[in-house]
């Protein structure tokens, strides 16, 4: 039997940023927790990936029987950090009937005139799902802050009702995982560079992600500002680093199942007589 | 190098059910062109994911660049014939940002209220999107018609509103594949009985399965109906034997795979000047 290789310490404490966190100070190439290189990481990803799906089929399950819990990943991060990559070869081995997957995009016109988390709350995970956003709520206090989309004391009230809001998500049963992937400026630059360079990646550029790029700074403050003001135990964030893509994967894999490892699911108990089940089968 | 094993007759052709299909006169424990065993058939299984996943990743890509073409596949089955599986092992080899997967249960009050088209409209995959049905409005046409939910009249009604709107669907640009699951009734017993054997499979028995078994052959008929009055050569239905479940895998497989590779699907070309781009870039 293969041993497969394990975190010494968990991605779920050694990746969590609370108030405290200090963005500068994290190296985006490092591997918390993880003593592994990226063949030990691909190891440990294989793995996952079955106690994942395993985790999910019991969530999904208990869902069929009252249980109304469920699970949000959020994901944010600048371009090329690999949030993609997450959803392709993390959330992708879990049976795609229990994963709600929205990217959310510029908002449109409509969306403009309802309030920030309007169309958020249309694409919330049902019972036994597992929710997964691709950029979320979040941007309104991201690019709306560094783009200057909404006046500062706009800006300001959304970090109270974005935490009122997750308050009142977890009350009801759904576990957020709020996730930065973090990713230095000098590795983005690479990957770019690889979009550029292959025509099967020049779909993923557009020359505005360059404006993006100028704006490196601004950006970081904003996740800054945003961590500090929106972390709490109830709905956490944690900061991934993001310049080895194996590492990332592993690490969001990882606080996915120690999520649903705390939730001590079962699979749920027959509500009907079995005994007698059988005897009405063999007679159909 | 391996040599995959591949169908010697693409289910495409093999499995296409017309106006003039037999449901009673197909073998559900057959496998129309391909040679091979189980073992063959995983293999099959294993190569085609890779397939299917990159000709989805350029489905995806070409929507970016204004592309509306997408592709529904829809799963109709009796109880434990395999839809889940089909989703699980097959779909789930897709990127879950490109797959658009909803399970139809029995309509709600409000959805009562409305067109049965209605809530079917509102889950069609969007450009660039696999959408996949568990279950459909097929249903009001099967159960519809087997329980007597509506009016002979308004049943053969629905044949027709069918017709035209799956054909509004191609014309737009929906590529739609519609897939019977074909099981025996012996196989479903073998299925439901492991179903009441195994712990970790209660949750997926209802004492309800075994009403809808009693009323079998009136749901055969109901499905030979459906085929007979909605087959068309641009939205054909298919019959899938699912009595070996890794058949029915492989087959779905390579339904998606061609239709897919039908479309001519290429990476977009950059709307941007690359050597600009590049310079910038390193600029930055």
């Amino acid at each position: 039997m293969q041993v497969v290789p394990d975190f010494s310490v968990s991605p779920s404490q050694a990746l969590l940023a609370g108030p405290d966190v200090r963005l500068d100070q994290l190296d985006p190439a490092s591997k918390p927790g993880f003593d592994g290189g990226k063949q030990a990481g691909q190891a440990r990803l294989a793995a996952g990936r079955e106690a994942l799906s395993g985790l999910q089929e019991k969530l999904f399950a208990e869902s069929r029987f009252g249980s109304e819990i469920s699970v949000l990943l959020i994901l944010q991060a600048m371009d090329t950090a690999g949030k993609g990559g997450i959803v392709r070869h993390v959330v992708g081995a879990v049976d795609p009937q229990g994963v709600h997957h929205h990217a959310f995009k510029s908002p449109t016109a409509a969306e403009k005139r309802h309030h920030f988390l309007w169309r958020i709350r249309k694409e919330l995970p049902g019972p036994g799902m597992i929710g997964v956003f691709d950029r979320s709520h979040y941007e309104d206090v991201l690019i709306a802050r560094v783009r200057k989309l909404a006046a500062p004391p706009v800006i300001e009230e959304r970090y109270e009702e974005i935490r009122e809001f997750e308050a009142g998500l977890v009350s009801s049963g759904t576990h957020v995982i709020k996730v930065m992937l973090h990713l230095s400026k000098e590795e983005q630059k690479k990957r770019l560079s690889k979009r550029l360079e292959r025509k099967d990646k020049h779909w993923k550029y557009s020359p505005g992600d360059l404006e993006e790029r100028a704006l490196w700074d601004e950006y970081q403050r904003a996740y800054q500002t945003a961590i500090e003001r929106t972390s709490s135990p109830d709905a956490p964030w944690f900061v991934v680093p993001a310049d080895r893509k194996w590492y990332a994967r592993i690490a969001v894999q990882q606080l996915l199942i120690d999520v649903l490892t705390g939730m001590q699911l079962s699979w749920p108990k027959a509500t009907f007589d079995v005994a007698a089940e059988k005897a009405r089968l063999a007679a159909s």
